[in-house]
């Protein structure tokens, strides 16, 4: 039998910038990033209506950048504005709504779609980008701690389907990610923390000096210092930049790595309709895996409270009626199920180092899901 | 500014497989492409409706080679059938089917979606794989000459939206290709012949000695000579991933040069509302862009004979009313606007040698119709 062999790699290249105030007039950050070598290129703007009601001037605002910068960027005649937070993942029409402005605006391969949000819309955004003319430029420009930390620098979109997260997506690196700091004074409490979970699962699983600067700032964090958080945000970026560059970029494998916390966080987030924030359910997952880690003999006693203390220090709710829902462990099979191949599930040895392990008891998550109840009640460790 | 730069390369690798009766019991290829390493896996196949309807027998074959092949492929319990041609690729419907099927039966990203079908059932269900779970891994058993040589051996996929043909698709390598040359049999002629010009297609931009194989071949391919379109096949899909592998695999830049021919064959197709076939038009797309060619300076007289006389020869119609609607130059905005960037147009310097060239002159465009217009008529060149 005749055969041919087919290999080559692709590589890919993109920045992640730090500013604040983008699109003051003399920030020339968005039009450096644009590649302008054969002329100015077209801009589609995609705006998270959340975003939108903080900052009131915000669309104006770029519209005067975009005047201003006549000579770089190409106005297409037109914005878009699409809900924020997870329900735009669960309405395809949203999707659709953007492939056709794409089309009707002629935006090319060459040319920027341009969104400005929180994770869920640059997810919906970035995968209408990205089965456009099988990938037109996508521009991210993160607004949430979570998405400046974590989703918006990374490699991957998706939408929701069937009631599961991200069943419809792709990898597609963005062409650029621009953070801009001053977007996360308006965020509400709830989302300012729940970015935070993210940079403490790295530090968890991969750099206990990140997980210890968390620990030894907690209260400004929790004051809202602007400074702590900036460094926070740049190291969690930075370490999730690393991770994808060193492995397994488009997740052929079955390992999750950054996954931890992970299979119970989305299942629960299902189970409670999406009320509970992305960052939230994390931080219980985690804390659910780490006192699994417990007491499978993996996790030292002294090593979990501190995570459990951190978190409380941070002012995470400890606990959600949804982990008791019969539910729950079907988000196991159904984390199995994304990848396929063999169970992967994260768990801790010690802070800064994760381990994976190929099986779960399930009477141990339940027995982990009392636990941490307790904790809950008493904020003391009952074990 | 702080910045972080991202940085990483994806290898891809597959194989392309030439067999013959992948069904039958004793033929080993399909399940020693899977990789059952862990475990057996799930297949779900998908059927284009022409193939099992010139096959009737296919359905039952494979079901009973998943039940022989029990230790290595699990049976998700159905399969599905899409109708061949372009209008399968005109109905985002069939996508929605699949994805819809995918999540019911539990398709996961180490399972195999394995298709069998002509370029436009492969493109379909590619994408459907591409956008599940971020994808899934796709087999493809490609059955015309136009799919097995050049389509079903590539990174792309597509489907049509807004009138424009791949609006809507993605970069992804398959997991392995199976060219099974039994399905030739029972093709069209139009068929047989239509894959026959993506053969003169890589000939003409880069390898002489290919082109002159089909020269002195041309009546046994007229007489559908098995062995000789064997060899058209493998040597034309060897072409095709050379050509991926050693440059642009993702197509990030302003080049198509395998698109030679392309620009006014996608939308002579879409001015015939795709009755013409995919080959036929790029026969006629490139015969312009010889002549213009020609007509520019760039190729010599006896070259363009040579090329128009052997199309003549294979028999491909060598006119088309379509040629001359004032929709034909859309086609170049249209080229252009998939990729974006410079307009880049592939011409002919000599048989065996493509020329990039960025801009083209549409009187010439219209002048080169009218000479193959003529040349259709007395089957002479009237310069």
């Amino acid at each position: 039998m005749k055969t041919l062999q087919q290999s080559f790699t692709v590589p890919f290249q993109y920045s992640v910038y730090f500013t604040r105030k983008l699109f003051d007039k003399e920030n020339h950050t968005f039009v450096e990033v644009l590649d302008t070598s054969i002329g100015p290129k077209k801009v589609l703007f995609v705006f998270d209506q959340g975003v939108v009601d903080h900052h009131p001037d915000l669309i104006e605002q770029t519209q005067q950048y975009v005047a201003t910068h006549a000579d770089k960027i190409i106005n297409p005649g037109k914005h878009l504005i699409l809900p924020g937070g997870e329900q735009c993942k669960n309405d395809y029409n949203h999707v659709n709504r953007l492939v056709e402005s794409i089309n009707e605006l002629g935006i090319d391969r060459h040319s920027y779609l341009a969104v400005i949000g929180g994770g869920s819309v640059l997810d919906t955004a970035g995968f209408a980008a990205a089965v456009s003319h099988r990938g037109i430029r996508l521009l991210r420009i993160p607004t949430t701690v979570l998405s400046q930390n974590d989703s918006g620098v990374g490699v991957k979109n998706g939408v929701n389907a069937f009631q599961k997260k991200n069943f419809i997506g792709s990898f597609a690196p963005p062409a650029a990610v621009i953070n801009d700091r001053e977007f996360l004074h308006t965020l509400e409490i709830r989302d300012w923390r729940s970015g935070i979970a993210e940079g403490i699962k790295v530090g968890l699983i991969k750099d206990i000096s990140f997980f210890k600067f968390i620990e030894d700032s907690a209260q400004q964090l929790l004051e809202r210092d602007m400074e702590v958080m900036d460094h926070l945000i740049y190291r969690c970026a930075e370490l999730h930049l690393q991770h994808i560059a060193s492995g397994d970029a488009f997740e052929m494998g079955s390992s999750r790595p950054l996954d931890f916390g992970h299979w119970s966080a989305h299942k629960l987030e299902q189970i409670d309709d999406y009320q509970i924030r992305h960052g939230e359910a994390v931080a219980l997952g985690m804390a659910l895996d780490a006192i699994y880690s417990y007491l499978e003999g993996r996790l030292s006693q002294s090593d979990l409270e501190r995570i459990l203390y951190l978190m409380l220090s941070l002012g995470f709710v400890m606990f959600h009626e949804g982990l008791k829902s019969p539910l729950l462990l079907e988000g196991l099979r159904e984390f199995q199920e994304h990848l396929g191949g063999q169970l992967t599930v994260m768990l801790l040895e010690q802070i800064g180092k994760g381990v994976e392990v190929h099986s779960i008891d399930p009477d141990l998550v339940l027995k982990s899901v009392e636990v941490l109840q307790g904790f809950n009640k008493n904020h003391q460790l009952d074990l």
